[in-house]
């Protein structure tokens, strides 16, 4: 992952000189940022507009293993999974702050490795990078992001806001990303077993990023402005479908109707899930990690939605005692239970979501 | 620390069940809050002001020491040192995001007494707890706070813009929170080598407060407003009066001359650090961990800060190639060096700074 014939440790910059080395390279582009790195607090301008926060904690162990994870990708990731949460209130990520706890076998090439992904993301979606903390770590690699975006005050979507009658709908494919979780387990428990083994990926990059280098899905925002399509009720797919959905219905006081046989799901997560003998449906519902937009919008916007290429219609919203049920392939219907991923009850090195 | 009688196991909860459990005290009192805990991001609302952001991250065995550090001072403190980067911008703190990633050794009962910490803060400073992040950690425990505040735009205060001729100034005591740490530490070492000798902090209220319950200085900003006084530079004492003084003249590119005699050190904090056969003076410049505001402020406002009880006034700005220097009680001239804590070079069970 880094040259480690390039290794300087960090104890040789400390921690001013490493953040100094580190944020060299960070621009500030936004018309929002009046002050970035530098000071005791980022200073911001959103003049008439909502301001939108949302924080993430990434830990080795729990959300990802460097044993298959390149810190590049790391850096990427750990920014994209925070930014969905700011275009899940169909607002406009502009800032973030990123920390890093680090334990002393990373040198500081491996750090700098973490911030190019960074500011990767950041160039990507036109995001500064305002401000964060750098610290020494006892154990493991730790990550802290948090986002910060804008919305006109009419345009922020919650997660209340559904109505009986509403389409429930969501962007993307689902499953993809779990998938590509049990196929880098895969590889890495043969590796481990033969070190000689090479990791066979051929032809799963699709999956592989999916798991690895997730995209947040800032066009879809955009996407609606173009179209004027307004939710009235969204949430980011992280914990998988079947738990978004109830977070919706929860919060909105709804039930609702979905299909199985709409639930957009990948043929390359289809077939490798029968590979691994999974039902991909349940790799949809309950896998998580996908980062797609699960949201609901009123009838009269059919038609502005149904042509969409990457948006799926997958059921509607009903009244709060019909409950939430899932209609199935061969017409059965199940209520939806939410088996998503549980932080607690995960063993410490099956990172499956973050 | 918490009774072991009633001893929960976070896995009971699942982490939607933790979130709940321990937001379910939260209250919304501040007026820019439009929506806190429970969507995927907060919404708030500053109008004209503008936004301050800040973040911290606070990990087991590098900026805590659980052996001594009761648990709801430690959310208390976590929540006090990033309010206090916000108070150093002349800002006015008003939501906190606050997560936490926690190994199984916690039960549900360890979490809520973090949690109160937090809380009994935010009640105090009118802050709002809008977000967070809840993980379990494979390692020790791990904290990242974020602050956000406002300010009027001609009332923000950055690190960079001290003037030839200011005067120097300082909130309150210096070098409390180290010595304090110091007799904490003792006292750990003694219990380790006999655990029947119970900890002797008799008297020593103060310094032992300074460390384990750090205040932020919003009322020094309250009393700028009061009084008229708006500094020309400011920053927080976190590493140590050098190292923020070095700071300030930086980013400012000034000079200054600080008067060792005009340094202001408690009583206490002088006494005990001779206990320990420590330069008082040098806790002051390297000890860091008192949160006081440091500050300059133009020649015509001396009128306005010189009875002011709670600010000292230490030296004055001169022009950069002058130095940094401290003019010692005998009158000879140092320059000023930051010794502050390095947290990459600290050991990992002596945690001396947040």
């Amino acid at each position: 992952m880094f040259d480690n014939k390039q290794r300087t440790d960090i104890n040789e910059l400390g921690e001013f000189g490493l953040i100094d080395y580190l944020t060299k390279a960070v621009e500030i582009k936004e018309l929002s940022t009046v002050k970035g790195i530098g000071d005791d607090a980022a200073v911001l301008d959103f003049s008439s507009k909502k301001t939108l926060i949302s924080t993430d904690l990434l830990l080795e162990g729990i959300h990802f293993d460097l044993r298959y994870v390149p810190l590049k990708h790391l850096g990427y990731k750990a920014v994209q999974v925070n930014l969905s949460d700011i275009y899940a209130m169909n607002g406009i990520a502009s800032q973030i702050t990123f920390s890093i706890g680090l334990s002393s076998k990373f040198p500081v090439e491996a750090v700098e490795e973490i911030y190019q992904g960074v500011l990767i993301a950041c160039e990507k979606f036109n995001v500064d990078l305002v401000g964060g903390d750098t610290s020494a770590s006892a154990q493991g690699l730790v990550i802290s992001v948090t986002s910060i975006g804008y919305a006109d005050a009419d345009k922020v979507v919650y997660r209340s806001g559904a109505k009986e009658g509403d389409l429930l709908c969501v962007s993307g494919d689902l499953g993809g990303a779990y998938v590509g979780l049990q196929l880098l387990e895969r590889e890495k428990n043969i590796f481990i077993e033969n070190p000689n083994i090479q990791p066979d990926l051929e032809g799963k990059d699709y999956i592989v990023e999916r798991q690895l280098k997730p995209e947040s899905r800032k066009d879809i925002v955009e996407l609606f402005e173009t179209y004027g399509i307004q939710p009235h009720a969204m949430i980011d797919v992280s914990d998988g479908l079947a738990s978004e959905i109830l977070h919706i219905c929860k919060a909105s006081k709804v039930g609702c109707k979905l299909y199985e046989d709409k639930i957009p799901i990948d043929p390359m997560t289809y077939e490798t899930a029968r590979e691994f003998g999974l039902d991909p449906t349940v790799c949809a519902l309950n896998g998580g990690e996908d980062y797609e937009l699960l949201f609901t919008v009123p009838q009269d916007q059919y038609d502005k939605v149904k042509n969409q290429l990457d948006i799926s219609i997958i059921g509607y919203i009903t009244e709060e005692a019909a409950g939430c049920e899932m209609i199935s392939k061969s017409g059965h219907v199940h209520p939806i239970q939410a088996q998503g991923w549980n932080a607690f009850k995960q063993s410490s090195n099956d990172g499956s979501t973050a």
